[in-house]
């Protein structure tokens, strides 16, 4: 049995903040003694099944955000560039096809995580970095290829993510975000004696850390411990 | 001249996370090298002016907050509590009267912003840790009295605060936070090189020391500074 605190990590590769969220809990898995769940889900059903409205909506709100993520993601040393298109990329081609792909990856995966975090950062990459599709098959196998999976396995990923079973699976883990109170993403679920304490947004690593009994370093740990 | 950088902080004390931000910037304007400059405004014409609709009408964000202020509150050692009713406390009554009022005690005094930082923060303790009112005209009064104002000064804002002169300014004051390109409440507009940076919220000051080339010591800075 393992002593180490289990943190659940609600994410869409179609959000932003998710991207942030993502890498900084990534590097902080091996940096604090805690065990990082990786919950892929899909952020359009946590607006609709919590009513909840895309920020962007409020044009003082998409003007912000679009300057604090450009700031966010120098601090972090996470290379965010928004796609040409903002609410075509993210509202209207949307990312059910993505999520559906890395549910059949992370379904695959047996040993670890370590295909499902490439396969969702290679997606990431796509759409918030290089301004490319993330919902043609062609696009999936390209990222699934860029993130070290192998023929067989981004075939078998192909042929299974529009199942019923992977479909059923997405939404069972986006209903797990709504049953802990999501109403958007990232949403990390941190288990402390018992109870789920829920974190929404990348702005509560310092609080988190805090709670966890575990030190934040900054956004880049690394770098961080190296200067100690 | 002044070389220190100037940090304008926009709030309402309506807003619990203004508390939040307020009670950090009045900590650091000792510990940074800045100027800071108290913008009491009108959050509900905040809203009004860019479309905004507050996080409360989304159940599930309703929830989230209200742990999310109470774990931050005893984090940050500010003494949230939120009143019986908050949806009566916030969207009913209101904060109209009360930053009219804090409006113009900023306007009466001369030297210094002690009057004003403290008048606010004896109306967020009324409102936000006292169950109290903050909209009749005794409450305003006993607000201003517990700030430490003389019976004098107290009884020229009473007769100041419903003057087309105390509107205006209130008005205005709202105006230049739209004009930042405010959505809410609080708003840190810090001048760097020329240049207004916008944070929203009370999540972005380890951010914000960096780019005002100041160090982060976590939300209570001196406890932080006697443990080096």
């Amino acid at each position: 049995m393992s002593s180490k605190k289990v943190i659940e990590l609600f994410y869409d590769v179609v959000s932003p903040y998710s991207w942030l969220g993502f890498e900084i809990m990534c590097r902080y898995r091996t940096v604090w003694n805690v065990e990082l769940k990786l919950r892929p889900a899909f952020l359009g059903g946590v607006m609709q099944g919590s009513d909840n409205r895309p920020p962007g909506m409020v044009p003082n709100k998409m003007v912000y955000m679009s300057n604090d993520l450009q700031r966010l993601s120098k601090y972090f040393e996470v290379p965010l560039s928004p796609p040409s298109n903002p609410a075509e990329a993210m509202f209207i081609k949307g990312s059910l096809s993505a999520m559906r792909f890395v549910t059949a990856v992370q379904k695959r995966e047996k040993d670890g995580d370590k295909q499902v975090e490439q396969v969702s950062r290679e997606l990431w990459r796509r759409i918030w970095n290089q301004d490319k599709d993330i919902t043609e098959p062609a696009s999936l196998s390209e990222a699934a290829k860029k993130a070290g999976l192998s023929d067989d396995e981004i075939k078998a990923a192909m042929e299974s993510y529009n199942t019923k079973e992977i479909k059923d699976k997405l939404k069972s883990t986006t209903q797990d975000a709504l049953d802990y109170g999501s109403f958007g993403f990232p949403m990390i679920v941190c288990h402390i004696d018992g109870k789920p304490e829920m974190y929404f947004g990348s702005d509560r690593f310092e609080l988190m850390a805090h709670r966890l009994g575990e030190k934040w370093l900054g956004p880049v740990p690394h770098k961080a411990a190296a200067k100690l």
